[in-house]
């Protein structure tokens, strides 16, 4: 199916080699450690990326809902860590149901969560695991203390149906380390063992060496394509961008201003620290300044050409937004178009 | 279909009743004026709501892509503003298609666009309606004079299968009318008949008795549903608010804070003036002080209470964002949901 045909603007597009050099990088980087490599699919949605980290040695997928875990083990994926407090009588009908089909692990952080898992698993008749949220800095999820991880451990090993694994953390700041390894000394004082120490998050992914030995696993997503952040951070390169949205001049009205076809419905919104909304590969000192729903409003700069009609190639602020606002991902070998991937799990944030 | 059954969360939900009552209120005060409605269908991109648009009145919709104008023809609309330059081989040969089947008119702001156009019409065999894009303070798209929209106005009306209508601007501020009437004035100087004015805006539409007699014809989009936006600004009151997400209480970590599952992937992530992200209807004195992709991070006022597993709705900062990242719109009279309405324009930006 390759093709030289221009792409339809907006399009999302992800470059082949540039996706393998990551997914095989950070692999290597993940057996050198002898971590266990679980991505997280919340960035692709896309069940063929999945399939591709998974053959390269990932133990298993992360997912953030229970609609990215349906839809990862509709694609045959049968070790599903579901990032998430699940509660609510829907949420534990479906949680059931995917227990029947693969081996899934949840988060939680709290002990009132542990009856409806419970009642989950029951259902399935299968153990659910459970790994203990441990807020480590984010200040989002998580319970706060190494003391209070040890009891929400001891309070889910109580639990029939339910099979406590160990802690999880994001992202993986420096205090992480300390932290998981205070809760775990605190389980193994009283006999219970933790499997697993799971952290997370690209942007500390080459330090992450400093999390060992106590951390056995390791969460990355947006390393399958980085963006302007994940560059900005020091976690690639930009000749490691592996996704960008393809768009096209549509108006020059002004000298200093050029309009592209791709707004906050296939950007998102998010700003970066310059306050600019992505990155022009073809005028790369011509900043993004604002995004309307549909409209890239670039600042041009003396010397970059951006004529009406031009094809051009945005990288976007953070890439994690951007598959989901497609249905499928175009994908280049070099200039040709090879395969179309469906983003299986666009719109899966229930 | 009516069910209370409990909404698995986040979804996006219309209120019927203010939906209605959105729909005709506008509609009544188009009436008024003897202003075309020609509603902008980016906002609920849902075939139904144009379908009742439409029945009460409206010209015909305001698309701003063209795969959302081919949604809404494939729906049965028969008359399609694409508010948009259009260019480049394979759309205008989407174009062309669209025209075989819908009366369609495209805006511009460029000659280089009329040669292109004009060949899609070609191709249709039929006339493609063409309005002139004036930037009247926006600083987007749009020629910047009044003389140079008359300049394009001729070259327009000089194309065989392109048929010039009028000027377009948007939004709609008070200097407005003035640039419009002065391009028209031009054009009816040189005998070209000047028969659509087309402004619009839901911030300004309560205002645009004084755009008359010059504007002929009005767009809104906002006005299906409201949002913090449109509230803010004074365009509607907090009981025309039409559109929330359901969310849940999913993680209380803290006395002062509280998650729920509507992120960043359901809400946009565009920031309110005051640096919120949404408004809890059941908690509106706890702001949405930050989004992540799949939380919400909400900081508990005293006295409000957010108990894990509490459903909560949210208004979000900018309804048009929203109903573009979910399949269906759930419907709801008073408590009870009576329909699901597919998003059939979703995720149609190219």
């Amino acid at each position: 199916v390759s093709s030289s045909t221009p792409i339809d603007t907006p399009a999302a597009v992800v470059d082949l080699d540039r996706l393998e050099h990551n997914l095989g990088r950070w692999q290597a980087e993940a057996d050198r450690l002898g971590l266990a490599n679980r991505p997280h699919i919340k960035t692709h949605r896309c069940a063929e990326i999945a399939r591709r980290q998974l053959e390269l040695g990932a133990v298993g997928v992360t997912c953030q809902k229970l609609g990215e875990a349906e839809a990862m083990a509709d694609a045959g994926c049968e070790d599903v860590l579901v990032a998430y407090n699940v509660l609510g009588e829907s949420k534990l009908e479906r949680l059931a149901a995917l227990l029947g089909r693969a081996r899934v692990t949840v988060t939680v952080d709290d002990e009132a969560l542990l009856e409806g898992l419970a009642g989950a698993a029951g259902s399935a008749g299968r153990e659910l695991g459970v790994l203990v949220d441990c807020d480590t800095g984010l200040g989002r999820t998580g319970v706060s203390t190494p003391a209070a991880a040890a009891t929400l451990a001891f309070a889910v090993a109580g639990r029939d149906g339910l099979g406590f694994r160990g802690f999880f953390t994001h992202p993986s700041p420096p205090g992480a380390r300390a932290f998981l390894a205070e809760a775990g000394a605190a389980c193994a004082r009283r006999g219970l063992a933790v499997e697993v120490v799971s952290a997370g998050g690209t942007p500390t992914m080459w330090d992450c060496e400093a999390l060992l030995p106590t951390v056995t696993e390791y969460r990355a997503g947006t390393y399958a394509f980085h963006d302007r952040a994940t560059v900005a951070k020091g976690a690639a390169t930009a000749d490691e961008l592996a996704l960008t949205v393809h768009a096209t001049v549509v108006s020059r009205p002004a000298a200093d201003r050029a309009l592209l076809d791709a707004g906050s419905k296939v950007l998102g919104s998010e700003v970066a620290g310059d306050g600019t909304f992505g990155l022009v590969l073809e005028a790369p000192s011509s900043p993004v300044v604002k995004l309307d729903e549909e409209h890239a409003y670039v600042t041009v700069a003396p010397g970059d050409e951006l004529e009406l009609g031009r094809p051009v190639r945005v990288v976007p602020n953070h890439a994690c937004l951007v598959p989901n606002l497609f249905d499928e991902l175009v994908v280049l070998r070099g200039e040709h178009v090879v395969e179309r991937w469906r983003v299986d799990a666009r719109g899966r944030s229930a």
